[in-house]
């Protein structure tokens, strides 16, 4: 695209210019980059990783110079072509789930076809019958048929229970009768229907026989396959704009009496007999649960993704941007000039952003694990063991609770570092932060799931408890993590730590002990409260909330420090490294006593309220904080350049790999279409764009 | 405009319905919410309230029905449109300053005459001698001239002496040479210099001899008046989208050796001296200060507004949100059926939302003491008394900081607490959010400005700690609040909670007690470390930060506590109003101690680490917050309909007075333009919309 106010080529940022800058950050880091990158991929997703960004990167279809001057049309269009185009590459290479996955990370533009391959296909295979996969499912995956799966409703999100949309059978016909009784059984939200499904899977209240049996799923044909216009009895339309994902048409569904064959509803677990209309229940509800755990491991990978993305910018710009002059440590070019010191020497501004970092790197760990313990799962539910689930299960809730929110904060945290130019979209973080937003509600509301955490914490206390003294409960084969620390607290519940210098809080068992400790300290007490006290379920919901947390906190710093614990005898590939690479292992240790500290830090109300921490401790706490920053400062822009966020991704102005901040922030500004147009100023005049048709033609870009 | 989807017209939202729900809150309030209204606006405000709302709101030129579904053009347009209408109705009314910012408030469109009003003719009135007002103020506010008020650069924002556009006396020609060395030298941010303004006050180092002086104002013409295009040697243009703002034309601005007079110099001050470039200082620097200290008086009454106007919209729709039953307290209607529990009775959404009630009359009774001791600071300035000078403008740094970085967190709690329909634009959340967001980066950056604030205390603090004993230093006369907290804590050091229940937090001596002892303790363990223990301001910073906040929650607090002490004897109509009002005296002390207890809660861990609160202590208060929220609950809906923001200015779908929730959401997403669109879905087809050039003219609106 063409500019359209013509910038002087004879000027340059004053001295020194970013480029440089960057150079000397990258000369003082004291580990190998490309090292730690291999680490965090893997070989085999780094190879992929290249291979795909080769392939999207120049795709004229997936050009992304001008998405921040589009409108909400203009957007969706945009989104549009990135999905047929995609659409194409799948078929022409032969992509798999996970090359998809990196693809439309690196594409970065959530589209209209997102739920028809991430939820509609998963669907039918999940719950269709073989019969129902070669009707639906078969013409999917060649995008004849193109769905969307419409649960939420305008009137109900979380309780899924209370939806209102009916599916009755009508054993006359052998047909359901979908309906939409009120204005709040709309389906809302939903993805790709506003403009693009012609099919739905539709989560209804299944009436039989005049009883009800609860939500199940329906496949529903909602437009003509030729005309694409709503067939009769249904009201579509898009909801409208978000503070995000404006290039989806997330939207609405009303139906009037629908009728669908009954072999339209989803029955590889339940279904309605023919003619007499008995319903035959599902063998068991576990598998829906195994699901979730899978979605909730990939949404905290996603985190680690998030926190990396909005680091790498706020770190490297940190590194460019100067301001003021320090006076007692005053920083002077190789000539003698003084000059403005650049922001990421500032305290303040590591302590913002050098969290954010490890915090990336905690999210990687525990992704890891939440990965291999749904494998260990899967295999063993597979010879009919489910007992790992209700522990996994619990904890994945709280963990996407937490990270999720840690995420959004993070995020904003370092837009906010970078100043006034973070305000600019040119900055990459409007639009990503703008898309990233929902994480915090979708997938289970995040204030809601942590009940599911708890519920399952109480009951395991309660029984430990009741156990105690035998130690029967756990034995030692059903001991699992959560046990070990309420064990802990159970024979010691009035530990204390034992610092005396700030160094040993660097001390990996004093840092697990003082999360563990807090978390059994607050479960303990809300379980006398409930049981003791007769306190309600709604009048613990503040508590309940921070022992999800307290819990979640505990599994990510474990699983950090377990990592770097274990790499001495791991097998795995990247500990393995680790292992051999002691300057990669160092920093690491470092990343992970930030992590650990930091987090403990933010919460110091409750490490000192459980009875952990002494008010001197704390402060001994707070100056090895500040000796980590120190210890990380000559690696910060090594330690995201390790996480190889491309600028094609970036899409960032102040973040971009070269530097050239100034000269990307003024260049993309003189294409902004707004400087396409004339103005009439004049406040009595009515005219006020005096070349409007001018405009139009080129705005069209 | 018209619908794109016919909702059918028989559905109704399942019962009960919203506007009942309402009418129940309504009936539950303890207290007379008009009178609660005229207490915050005060009589002669809520009359120009009323007037001005029955003025813009039928105007044609403020209609804001399509606003959510504009692009960057229309929103532009949109705002223009505003701004010429605006400038007729404050000619035609002869509007003064208030009715403007009231008008402004309500019309809720940022736009490019914003800081010509705002910025440049204030310049011009408080910097410009007289000759300079007759040839620009005058024409200026006939709108002949339109003005810019150009400081920050691309490479520099906070710090001012940093700047790198020049203006060079040039003694030959009697002129300023205005030149941009570099590219960072570019105006950036500017608003209403993108499109609108035609001159330009800029803010550069001036040069004369050969002698540098420091930055300085000059009046520059930067556009044609006739052909608007701009003059030769400079460069103009919108610098490009933005998080929010989209309607301001934000600009940037390169000068290439451009020549103006001598007396384009704003001399009220300083001034060059004819031919010989002689520099004439400047008599004092202190006025500047004084109007900053208004300004930050001003942001905090608007962050009152902003935590208002949020916290409508989530208390209302969380009076008709249901959602899960309450299995241990079911709600029942008047036939008995169970339905779902409204979610303001959750307790943890109360205590998500209940505090930012609290934040909003905090900041209301901050900023009514603001605008008092700037009153009286400008009363003693007159005769030459600066006495209160340096504390103020201390203190009014940090509350800025603290008050709208607290603001911009608790809009978006607020919009996280509305689920998922928080995330869409028809909530009110997002443009309103996305344009608030500035405030935590303009006027001084939130971080930047805590140093100016913990500098202040430290001085203070050492000159005290000096006359200790003699008590010379502060005299009876010249003690101010500040001094009374610091003067305690050395009296005192080892003083500690003396709370034994949870009723005792509710006293506001401990209260006070508590946030005087915490800040007094950070200052004095940051004045050892600095003047013990060499440690640099740059080391400190992060001890900084806290301090500055634990300084303005002292104030906060303070000012919270005295207006209701204080009720009883003043003579202040409002205060007066509490007197004579039990109902009311009653809401808004509990108001007032969520407001300390629930920040208390928050910072847990200073007030232990300082050693005030012992463990037990902290659970008694955090058991006294619980049993406010309930106190409060009955009043929630009262608390903000008392705040009276129009639904004019909300422009919510779920915030609505009248409490119809779905009905709005569904009629406001068929008007969305997108609707009008038909896709073309096939993958391996290029068209992507089939009826392209009928949306354009729809779209066009």
């Amino acid at each position: 695209m063409s500019s359209y106010v013509k910038i002087p080529s004879n000027l340059k940022p004053s001295d020194p210019q970013g480029s440089d800058l960057l150079a000397q950050e990258r000369a003082t880091v004291t580990f190998d980059v490309k090292e730690l990158t291999l680490f965090l991929f893997g070989k085999k997703n780094l190879d992929r990783y290249h291979e795909i960004l080769r392939i999207v990167e120049n795709d004229p279809a997936f050009d992304k110079t001008n998405v921040y001057f589009m409108g909400r049309n203009e957007l969706f269009k945009h989104a549009m072509k990135k999905e047929k185009r995609l659409a194409q590459l799948i078929k022409e290479n032969k992509w798999k789930v996970e090359d998809i996955q990196f693809a439309e990370w690196l594409l970065d533009t959530p589209g209209p076809f997102g739920v028809h391959r991430g939820m509609f296909i998963p669907t039918l295979i999940s719950q269709g019958t073989e019969v129902q996969k070669k009707e639906f499912l078969v013409p999917a995956l060649k995008y004849k048929i193109l769905g969307c799966y419409a649960q939420t409703e305008l009137g109900h999100g979380s309780n899924v229970q209370g939806l209102e949309t009916t599916a009755t059978y009508i054993s006359e016909a052998d047909e359901f009768e979908i309906h939409s009784p009120y204005l709040t059984a709309s389906k809302w939200w939903i993805g790709g229907l506003g403009k693009i499904a012609n099919h739905a899977v539709v989560m209804a209240q299944l009436k039989s026989n005049g009883k009800p049996y609860g939500p199940h799923l329906f496949v529903v044909q909602i437009r003509d396959m030729e005309t694409h216009q709503p067939l009769p009895g249904i009201t579509i339309g898009d909801i409208g704009p978000k503070f995000g994902f404006n290039s989806t048409d997330n939207g609405f569904i009303l139906f009037d009496r629908v009728r669908i064959p009954r072999s339209n509803m989803l029955s590889k677990f339940s279904q309605i007999k023919k003619g007499t209309g008995e319903y035959i229940n599902p063998p068991n509800d576990k598998l829906l649960y195994g699901t979730m755990i899978l979605v909730r491991a990939i949404i905290i990978s996603g985190v680690r993704f998030a926190l990396e993305r909005a680091v790498t910018i706020a770190i490297r710009y940190s590194a460019i941007r100067r301001q003021f002059v320090d006076k007692e440590e005053p920083k002077k070019l190789k000539d003698g000039r003084v000059v403005e010191t650049i922001i990421l020497d500032y305290t303040m501004q590591q302590y913002r952003l050098f969290p954010v970092i490890a915090q990336a790197y905690a999210c990687f760990f525990t992704a890891k694990v939440m990965i291999d313990q749904y494998a260990e799962y899967t295999k063993q539910s597979s010879v009919g063991n489910y007992s790992l689930l209700t522990d996994l299960h619990a904890s994945s809730s709280g963990l996407k609770s937490l990270t999720t929110t840690m995420a959004v904060d993070s995020i904003e945290e370092c837009r906010r570092a970078c100043g006034g130019h973070g305000y600019s979209s040119f900055s990459g973080f409007v639009k990503f932060y703008q898309n990233y937003l929902p994480n915090t509600t979708w997938e289970g509301d995040n204030f809601v799931l942590t009940q599911q955490t708890a519920r399952h914490l109480f009951k395991t206390f309660r029984k430990m408890v009741l156990s105690k003294g035998a130690e029967a409960y756990p034995s030692q084969s059903e001991r699992n993590q959560t046990m070990a620390y309420i064990l802990q607290y159970l024979n010691d519940p009035n530990h204390t730590c034992t610092a005396t210098t700030h160094l040993d809080f660097k001390n990996p068992e004093l840092q697990l002990r003082a999360f563990g400790h807090r978390a059994a300290y607050l479960i303990a007490n809300a379980v006398d409260q409930i049981d003791n006290h007769k306190s309600t379920w709604n009048s613990m919901l503040v508590e309940i909330n921070r022992i999800s947390r307290a819990h979640c906190q505990y599994l990510l710093v474990r699983n950090f420090i377990n990592a770097l614990q274990n790499s001495r005898q791991s097998e795995d590939e990247g500990l393995h490294m680790l292992r051999d690479n002691p300057s990669l292992k160092e920093v690491m240790l470092t990343i992970c006593n930030l992590f650990v500290l930091h987090t403990m830090e933010k919460d110091l109300g409750d490490f000192m309220e459980c009875g952990y921490l002494t008010p001197s401790q704390a402060r001994l706490l707070r100056a090895q904080i500040y000796n980590l920053l120190k210890e990380i400062r000559p690696n910060a822009v090594g330690l995201v350049d390790a996480f190889l966020i491309p600028d094609f991704l970036l899409q960032s102005a102040i973040g971009r790999y070269d530097g050239k901040v100034y000269e990307t922030m003024i260049d993309w500004a003189s294409k902004e279409p707004l400087n396409g147009i004339t103005l009439d100023v004049n406040p009595d005049s009515d005219v006020l764009f005096r070349n409007e048709t001018d405009n139009k033609t080129k705005a069209k870009l």
